[in-house]
């Protein structure tokens, strides 16, 4: 029963079989790799752009740093819901990397933004004024880091706004696949033709072991990129490694039949759990995450039984009422078997 | 004929085999998987070193930047060799790790910093004085960029210079294995027992497919680089594919025996182009690198039978008379063939 | 009818005598001169604090980003009120010279922070996790940005909360000297007395030119502050020009004078508000600010009589109801005449 | 005998009389200012450079610094002369702002890069090579720190150099106005007229008490000068102090006519050195510092008759053969008296 994070699931056999296959004889280091130059047709092909253009990097911490960097500069104040991962758990990161920067934490219920909150809050910049940060551009996260999606209607009227102030957008897409799959909707939809002007598009939570793209809708930010990249120290010299694994997602559409297994499992979940007199979602479930309020005494009876999942901020081991609702995140991933689900329900229906 | 770098070498089958089999099932993410305990144990055991930290990152460019960034403050002065690849092959990362830096390029004979250079470099920084950058650190790369090598009594030489003026010193050893094979000493001995105190321990030219280990012989600047690392997107969530590749290469001696096979090579075209009267070597060799003149055409008939290696500063195909000697880099990796050198010695002898 | 900043004000006739006293002859640059040695001395004792240093900026925002640099990591975060100045009006000047950080915006009322909202606000920030900035320092303002003032009772409860959490704390005192008045308390109790370990001192908006004394309490920082000074280039050749003014400024306790006539201009012009029916105050009046309600058609009639002063967020040049309440900011210095404050109520009562 | 430095002299009372009238009443701050509006006609009417925008700081360090910053990314080489203040004496300032850049250390004859020398230098740097830095700007020095000035037409054929490269050019004038004396030429010539981009012109050398303008000549900088200015603090509060100095500056030429008495200074200076047998010129003199080997005796006599300046790398005061030639700078200000260099030659020729 492991919820804890998609980041804890294994590899899939296609990426792993991949990686295998690409390390036969020598190959041009540093992005020249073969596997790199069939990565960026895929993508194009993918994503309907033919003029993109795509980097590799191994951690989704350095796709989202590098994305904004090139987009905002030191003196921007990035649109981001409250939520968003690149002001919580990257350590500054974002930052790091443009060389100054301020993440404007937004407030808005399930994660999502909508068009007049993020409008009020990127006018509450002035504008023309030195003494405080400039516009600088929007992010936002799609999976949600509340397990919502938004719609390529949602993401256009957010994007609508930004492209009013002049300003680029971002989409975190570490959990790009579930979104796409869980909107029933084409990758070009989700993004360019949506307004979106990069785009970190996650592997690694959805069955590969470590790789990120970053799609750049506009090209003539490619050099900077990979400067940025460089600078960064994430830039492969085995680049093959990276570029094998984007490869055979990308082939014959793993990447969404691996995000549509996880939503499934999700959903499964989020049915038992609704189904619960004593339990209630937090937010709607859409994607492969479910974020749940359950009673301390199931949380604990979850816990012996050697579930593994997330609770904040009250850890349910601390004391207090039995009866009191505590909340929880489960993530499925491509692995999560229906089995971990089944044992899960059973638990908290008190059959185990 | 491949000679270009160590980098465009395959992966080894012991790696690649670890790899595979630490994919099976869930595992904890960020660096607490099972595989990098047994890392941490192997590394301390490796280099004698109980109370040593090692934490991994997959290029060398951020092991090197991150391990300065944790020993240089923004206004140091960083005392290189000239060739040193944290100064030309970086993009400037290590000054943008550190926030600053500068890094002062050393000249001296074959790669290789002397005491007496060194301290001359190093008080030629006034002590004290506000207006100018203050003395930071000492970095030496071994196996050098000229492919010859320190012996840990001449590390010791350095580091007595550096610490007699407080200064700490970091090892980029992207070719430590080789180092050590070449000098035929113990890790430890070529490292805190000669005065380093940080060292970038290279995987991915040795037959990994990107991995090096950060060591830090001062435990104190651990949690300072686990922050670092972080903030520079350098920490894998899905970790053990890092580990599972240093914990093979540490496994019975493997990163010896793959070192051992590439200087083996290496000697051998030494030896084959030493033995032509119109050939010759910039430097000794002592490692798995060759640097040598050769003329012109020769380098042109190596070119038609497919040899890959660098040529600088001045390419071959340009024009020039036949018998000027050019010069050139020759590198072996554990994967060069006997073959792929008596082929090469054909070729220059004009047996092919 | 100035009251748009004290930063509009004239220097004090003593200030200017005594940077065309300096101008005599030439003097050693860049500290070296003997009008920075008295200030030194000058500080010490005013402070009750011999081992206390200090240096001489230009500007406040200046001051604040070097004294936070010198005491937070890149990674930290710097809890401060949401009004904080160091948040809101310096561009993000004081990331950039930290290299990161994170304000950690506090909302309280008044303008100041209590203990229990502050020790909330640290606590916030999780211990040792890698993924999120890490508790940094704490700032806070005296004279606070809502004019009121922090006794020396008030800071030393709030610095004992971070000293709880081993975390530094800086005062930004752009009007210091207004708070030490109105508090009625000695330099020493209101800073190192009280548990602060760094002070920005103003001088500008108090009848200086431009200079701003940052106190290190603790002298370890000294040679730190000096070379990030210099980095920032804000290390005067002819410093004697600062000297001079900071000079002067503690002579005869002109600074606590100047400060004094500035409080009490403000606290006329408070009570003629607060006396009027159809205005009412915001905050307490406790320094040289005011902060007050008044209906659309007095700030209309104030503007064609010529007062200068800053509303927000509504402009009362925009629609909207006549009795409309509408806020705004007087600032009184130490060159604001009675006259002045006399003409504003006159306008004010309708009788101009 | 005071030829430390020209930061060393006081200001010319045409600046103090300038500061003290400013100084009447309340003035809008941070350069909204009177005073300031006519600095930008004087600057454009100087420059005959009606677009130019100009900004004012108070330090040579920041006019250079941020000069740089706005026209070098952070992976950008600047190619400076070995001697350049910017590398050499600002603690790496240059590189605090740009947040990365490289500065490229060249060599050649008495200050001055030469068209040959710098074209080499540029196309050392890899065009396009992700792992090195990029070819990022040029910035020249006039008056050189060797003494030396640069004429419109050697500007414009190094500034030729640059433009085929595509590179733009900074022009560090901390003594601009000593070069154009020297030079007689306008200061179109000097800078616009020869393909100057940007122009540090130092006023506080040269008689006023701290104020540098950085003049713009592609206005299209200015938005984002005012952003780095602000973020680095140097933006000044009562910036009417700034203003006045550099108004009265370039009112009725005075920065010609104190640059003027500087430099006939040294020429008397370097003409009674030169005329002495036992000494010699390391440098032409050209504007307003001599560089001459003199014996150790005859720098001791002098630092016991009170002269002040600087020797290096060489003290006198060290052990050494009596007639040893050891060089030394002097520098004349505009305050600098022709008794002050009688005085001087007086001693060296022995009659002191």
């Amino acid at each position: 029963m492991e919820f804890a994070s998609d980041n804890a699931s294994s590899a899939a056999p296609e990426i792993l079989a991949a990686v295998t296959a690409v390390n036969a004889g020598a190959a041009p280091s540093y992005g020249a790799d073969a596997s790199m130059a069939r990565v960026r047709a895929l993508i194009r092909e993918t994503f309907e752009a033919p003029e993109a253009e795509v980097y590799l990097v191994a951690t989704g911490t350095a796709a989202n740093s590098l994305a904004l960097a090139c987009h905002c500069p030191p003196w921007g104040a990035i649109y981001a819901h409250a939520s968003a991962h690149v002001d919580t758990d990257e350590c500054g990161a974002p930052e790091f990397y443009i060389g100054g920067g301020k993440i404007v934490r937004i407030a808005a219920p399930d994660g999502k933004l909508t068009p007049g909150i993020l409008k009020a809050a990127i006018e509450a910049t002035p504008q023309g004024f030195v003494h405080s940060h400039q516009r600088g551009m929007v992010t936002i996260t799609n999976t949600t880091e509340a397990g919502t999606v938004y719609s390529p209607a949602e993401v256009a009227a957010l994007t609508a706004i930004a492209r009013d102030h002049a300003l680029p957008v971002h989409m975190d897409g570490a959990r790009f696949a579930n979104a796409v799959v869980a909107a029933d909707c084409s990758p070009a939809e989700m993004t360019w033709k949506a307004g979106i002007d990069v785009l970190s598009f996650g592997g690694t939570k959805n069955g590969c072991m470590g790789v990120e793209a970053v799609v750049l809708f506009d090209p003539a930010k490619a050099w900077e990129f990979e400067l940025r990249r460089k600078r960064g120290g994430h830039l492969f010299s085995k680049h093959r490694f990276l570029s094998a694994q984007m490869e055979a997602y990308l082939t014959g559409d793993l990447w969404r039949r691996l995000a549509a297994r996880a939503n499934v499992r999700a959903e499964r979940l989020a049915a038992g759990i609704a189904a619960m007199p004593e339990a209630s979602l937090l937010h709607p479930r859409e994607a492969n995450m479910v974020f749940a309020y359950l009673p301390r005494r199931l949380h604990r009876r979850l816990t012996e039984r050697g579930a593994h999942y997330y609770f904040w901020p009250v850890d349910p081991s601390a004391e207090g009422p039995e009866d009191e609702p505590l909340a929880a995140r489960f993530v499925c991933s491509w692995a999560t078997q229906e089995t971990e689900i089944d044992a899960f329900l059973s638990v908290i229906r008190g059959r185990d």
